[in-house]
């Protein structure tokens, strides 16, 4: 008798959404292929959040890829460009990065392809970020289709590729709860656009202020605000 | 008066393909943006060839975008894998990229974002390149429909992106033809996948073969093979 196990790579930040993802991936049963993309961003705390969860969550690999946006520009987390301190906004807001999911799906989808990997988990979500098109169903869509064009794989009829993003419709609070029962320590994980020069949480960006909110709702405490 | 002058991204390899199609899109009247993705190759000469090339052309900006696919793996121009040497085969070659194709036209849809580049030109080819999923017309359209809903631009309705295979049924030697009636030195760009330690074109891997034919039914000489 073969047990096959079914493998996924899992798009990790190492923020409280991807982590919960890979939390809830793990509990699905999947052999887990966490993808952190370094894209020359402000502060390397957010890797080393990724890198922390990942080892909690006992994936069979990590693969930390670097990139470069700041060419690119278009952004405040890529750029000179101020991180917004005044409260969440309607709208697009300046920290979209343009074609950053696209970017992320597609190296998912080149390591997927090598490992033979089915599912790609994504923590796209349209209830906190419903300003970022590239976290829309019919992006996902899109890209799963694309995904089952673009590969030898999939052309040769070996894999069906599936865009997994099981917090789409999740709130904050949802995602944390979620997360806690599944046992993820939150004190590994990182949100902060723009951390204090002593490396902890500003409280002030809109990540900071959607993670707190997320918390509170949660009926929780966030170990890394006390 | 106000003269609008369109712009373009056009991904340069330095390779004859992607420079003639940067020298079609000059023909065309475009202002030129020309993105070179340095992925981890053997050999810094395509990098080379690439700036050399966009300089002849004349480009407002040559852009280059250095990232890593040694991580992900799964081919002979990323790895250790040997490159072939016995001749152009049947099926998907092993110099084959995993989502190559899917993570140039995302780095590409990102500048063209930030630019305001409603066209992004692609060497991609049908006729010497069969074996490549990416290089197909319907990768190449579901590539087109997923930019339009990936980015900030297009969601909002002020740019709607087309990508641009102009080479798609051309043959090499078409190309070539092509490419030396609008002017471009070819001895400026670069073929090889495993050049000799003296920096000259191998001649016997498939891109060295498939270039020499190339030139050959265009009734040219390659500066490179003198």
């Amino acid at each position: 008798m073969t047990m096959t196990v079914k493998k996924a790579v899992v798009l990790l930040s190492g923020g409280v959404d991807s982590s919960t993802m890979l939390a809830i991936a793990k509990h699905e049963g999947y052999e887990l292929y966490a993808l952190t993309l370094d894209y020359s961003q402000r502060h390397s705390i957010e890797l080393e959040s990724a890198a922390r969860v990942a080892a909690q969550m006992g994936v069979a690999k990590h693969l930390l890829v670097r990139t470069d946006f700041r060419g690119i520009g278009g952004s405040a987390l890529t750029s000179e460009t101020e991180v917004p301190k005044e409260g969440v906004t309607e709208g697009i807001p300046v920290t979209y990065v343009p074609a950053r999911n696209t970017i992320f799906l597609s190296y998912a989808l080149g390591w997927a392809e090598v490992l033979g990997a089915p599912d790609i988990f994504i923590g796209a979500n349209v209830m906190d970020y419903s300003g970022y098109p590239d976290c829309r169903p019919e992006f996902l869509k899109a890209f799963e289709d694309l995904a089952n064009l673009a590969t030898k794989v999939s052309v040769e009829g070996k894999i069906k590729f599936g865009i997994k993003a099981p917090l789409l419709k999740m709130s904050k609070s949802d995602i944390i709860r979620k997360g806690l029962e599944l046992g993820l320590d939150y004190s590994l994980t990182w949100s902060c656009y723009d951390p204090t020069p002593g490396g902890r949480p500003c409280g002030a960006c809109d990540s900071c202020r959607i993670r707190a909110k997320g918390f509170e709702e949660a009926g929780a405490t966030d170990p890394l605000a006390e």
